[in-house]
């Protein structure tokens, strides 16, 4: 397939490095303020270590506009800007742009999947292309690929730990005894957490990983899209870590149990919020790992952990959903 | 999808029950000696609920011959007969007949994908069919699909625990500082082991499913199908748990580690052989769970546990492969 692909950060550049790798053509790449654009006349394309490189010198992808990019002749456009809620602008707008074309789009910004998933999906059933979104949630995890293959309607909960940053920060403070704000900015000197953290540590980022879930699950489950529950970020019931203190942590510990930041998505209700776990459970992965637990109406629990961050990672969830499309 | 059910142990009974589920319809139930098809022309199904309980009270699923199942008018045939090695008959030639008549094949038979890969993958090449397996290796966890979804030739290797009978024996013997002959017993009249255990301590069981995942790596990772190598029980290497004293365990746990049978394919070697691992690391799972871990090129390691057995669970792999092919 031949990519369109918006947003250069890590995921857009792991994406425009790997691509080929998975058989497919990068023929445009955008950031907010430049593009690259494959000509089709004279056959040159777009060459991945140009634009890597260019990136990271000069702070810009190439010489075109980032508009040349969304009008590009691709078969799929990856929408990996940074997540914006509310309107989920200007990811909403690019993808629109691509469906009404009748082009795939393939997800790794959450804000329109967990903000405006029915309008998402009322693209899709008004145009020929597909909408997939797996990088959106856990990373290499393939939590939505697995659910609905399962199929939403024998899914009766998904919960998990999907932010690196909150658990290792969990991890930490359990381990050696810290406070939060100790452990928060050791996190941060060694870049696992932003300067600033709210988004990990406040649980959005989880919630909104679980709102899309929830959205799975609920329009895959109903009959008819029109009878589905819509969940937004204002449907979650949302506690973060900030609060848990270092004694907490070492009562836990006594008896054998330590927190996690924990959430949950059923068809009809997402929440998130530091919960005791055994030590040694399934749930209490380590570091920046992730977990998704699944719990199905007639197989019982599934429980996938990987890695649920990073460039490549997140890159190799969306090229699957590229061969999911294909 | 109009199915044809072929064998009604466990797994193709509850393919029977839950079918309608899932939005299919079975057309046609076959045991070794009887069958009961749906008569298209008056309309009247099969039901479930009467095959289901003539098997149980008479030992047969209706007046029909076997033959006349493989030959009603199905989408996909289930084939869910036992496993049988070398030529894996008649498992294969149920899915053979399939094929050539360009239907789609299910398997929860082991046999014809670790024995005759390559024979079944000429099939597909020369009908319009497609065939899929995911319910022979660790029942309801999705091994196979999230290989493919990755792509085979991003997977440097695939390991786990993939016997929940031997996974329960160890669990019991580290747990309770018994003996191997002492747990089996326990075990047989649990019903989690064989009155002949041989296939499940010996490793034999574990090996087919490995050689079954180095297929998928190898085909899947070959340009041409012809340059694959093909894998069957005879290149797996192979050591069950029968010789493992309880002494071993009780020194393992001395220093935080257990054993566990651990099978692992790449697309050049099978090995299945008891191991050490950490007592709570992640391949140390409990009782019949079975975990499977899959080694990435770009997306590190991912983990996936969750029951391994039962025919419910193997159930809902197979009717996730008939949504596949749907």
């Amino acid at each position: 397939m031949r990519l369109a692909v918006i947003g250069a950060g890590a995921v857009g550049r792991s994406v425009v490095e790997l691509a080929d790798e998975y058989g497919h053509e990068v023929v445009a790449v955008a950031d907010s303020s430049s593009a690259v654009v494959a000509d089709a006349e004279t056959g040159s394309g777009v060459d991945a270590e140009v634009v890597v490189t260019r990136k990271a010198e000069a702070g810009v992808v190439g010489d075109d506009d980032p508009e040349d990019a969304l009008a590009a002749d691709y078969d799929a456009l990856v929408e990996a800007t940074p997540t914006t809620l509310g309107d989920a602008e200007p990811g909403f707008s690019h993808v629109r742009t691509a469906l009404e074309r009748d082009r795939h789009a393939v997800l790794a910004n959450k804000g329109p999947v967990a903000e405006r998933y029915g309008d998402l999906q009322a693209l899709v059933a008004d145009n020929a292309g597909g909408v997939r979104f797996e990088a959106t949630v856990g990373g290499a995890i393939p939590a939505v690929s697995t659910v609905e293959d399962i199929e939403p309607g024998h899914v009766t909960a998904v919960r998990g730990v999907l932010n690196g940053t909150a658990n290792f920060i969990l991890t930490r403070m359990a381990a050696e005894g810290l406070d939060y704000e100790h452990v928060l900015a050791e996190a941060q000197d060694l870049g696992v957490a932003e300067a600033d953290p709210s988004f990990d540590v406040d649980g959005t980022d989880a919630a909104l990983k679980c709102v899309i879930l929830a959205n799975v699950l609920s329009f895959g489950a109903a009959d008819d899209p029109a009878d589905a529950r819509e969940f937004t970020l204002a449907d979650a019931d949302v506690e973060g870590i900030r609060d848990i203190p270092g004694s907490t942590l070492r009562l836990a510990a006594e008896d054998g149990r330590t927190v996690r930041l924990i959430g949950e998505a059923t068809g009809e209700t997402v929440r998130v919020a530091p919960r005791l776990v055994h030590e040694n459970g399934t749930l209490a992965v380590s570091g920046t790992q992730n977990i998704v637990q699944i719990e199905t109406s007639h197989a019982g629990r599934l429980n996938i952990s990987g890695r649920g961050a990073g460039g490549p990672e997140t890159a190799s969830a969306v090229l699957g959903d590229v061969g999911r499309l294909g």
